[in-house]
């Protein structure tokens, strides 16, 4: 049976550096803040929202929300946007994303000012990340796989990676941050011809595809490490892109179904909103 | 026998397109102008300079050549650049690098305007390329081997790409532009464990790992396109990547020792000229 890796685990671990840095924050009078910005009310958003305010409440790291009607026109969001990005008072911005079609996102990605744009969505920090230049900001899932995985011990040097899914937000920037790390990365998606023996070879695969229990013991070889990021309802339950069941007896280490990397992207967002809040990087 | 993929020929098709579009810009009044930018003499940049002045004439482009001396300081440079790049005369930029370490090549590639930045250096066409979206130029001689894939037919929709070498001009943008054309891209490089195996699983194998001849039988399989964007010094010759002699005989097709990838690269750059004067994107 494998190992588990508990998101839990990954979050205590992180905690303490955490708690430090803020202490030394606040010793120089800065109350670092995050504000969130939230268009709609979409459960999804809701429910991260609630994984934050606990999370940081519990850090003691302060929060605000922003609250939109998703009837709100592209200029005045824009505006408003603008306006909270500019607030001396907050050193970070997670906007809840995808925006509804009409506000124009890349505009807003444009706008966000980069050394406050804690979950990566700017041109800037893409290009960072892409580059390799560990100043910038990755999308806070990418990293939470990341931290999971150092949390194991493992040396990513010459693993092979494989990679499920090439969205902006986890599969191609986590594939730069494990490039970075001198793995070898195999991105595979629904275009890909032979996923399941791709993923057979893999030292570490990561299920970022958004389609509920795909990995089946198809997929995984006796020491592969499985990273489930997927969160999917089915049969209205929620569940990963791994069948867990299945394919934790058949590897050495396995995330949970639930509690995984999702337990973990709060406190990475803690983490680089302290980043943000101890120097400006530009 | 391999069919072997001449970057002469490939540039020829282009020809055609790029005189269309050339003319297109005349009968509007817009002479497209390249300002190549070049700080000392490197014999690798004064042959590049060479190709490019031959490659533009002959299809009737305009090319203007601001050197500089090695020794010039940071702020100077950057305010000769700033001139430059703000010429309404000059429809694209190219900068010659690496630069020499104390001019502060960061500064520069933020500073171009990405709507000239036909070589793909500005964040903001990092971002655009990381982002699958076409409006933004890659790196071009990342761009030529799509080109010169193009020029075979083959469709790269669910093909095994293996890429050796993951620099910011090649290997990085050449993995995102294969994966926006749906291939299921593998990236090896110094660290990777066993990538003669990685290789020969591969449908179309780049490489750019600038290795002289690394690229041996071992890396092969019947059916592997080979493109080689290396050129190196080897025994006081010019050489690629790949072993040709050794490995031709045994693959599908594959571009020549000289004159493949090279021989599109300025073909791709008139393209980009071409592409800004026509229409600044932001």
């Amino acid at each position: 049976m494998a190992e588990i890796i508990k998101g839990s685990n990954v979050a205590a671990g992180m905690k303490e550096t955490l708690l430090s840095e803020l202490e030394k924050l606040k010793a120089r009078h800065v109350e670092p803040t995050l504000g969130i910005v939230r268009v709609g009310s979409r459960a999804d958003d809701l429910a991260y929202e609630r994984g934050i305010l606990r999370r940081f409440e519990e850090l003691g790291i302060g929060t605000r929300i922003f609250e939109f009607p998703e009837t709100m026109n592209a200029g005045d969001f824009l505006g408003e946007f603008s306006k909270i990005d500019a607030s001396p008072d907050l050193q970070g911005i997670l906007l809840f994303r995808p925006l509804p079609k009409h506000l124009d996102e890349e505009t807003i990605r444009r706008s966000i000012d980069p050394s406050k744009d804690v979950d990566g969505m700017s041109p800037l920090n893409v290009a960072k990340v892409f580059a390799g230049d560990g100043e910038g900001f990755a999308p806070c899932t990418s990293v939470a796989v990341m931290e999971l995985l150092s949390h194991t011990g493992v040396d990513l040097t010459g693993k092979n990676v494989v990679i499920i899914g090439r969205s902006m937000v986890i599969g191609r920037p986590l594939a730069m941050l494990m490039m970075n790390r001198n793995a070898t990365v195999t991105v595979c998606h629904r275009k890909t011809r032979n996923t399941p023996e791709i993923c057979r070879g893999a030292d570490i695969l990561v299920a970022a595809a958004g389609q509920a229990q795909m990995v089946t013991p198809a997929f995984v070889s006796p020491g592969t490490i499985v990273i489930d990021v997927g969160i999917n309802m089915k049969d209205g339950k929620l569940c990963g892109d791994v069948d867990y069941d299945a394919v934790a007896p058949l590897v050495s280490m396995i995330t949970p179904a639930l509690g995984g990397v999702g337990a973990v992207t709060t406190s990475v967002l803690a983490k680089h909103l302290l980043k943000a809040a101890t120097k400006g990087f530009l």
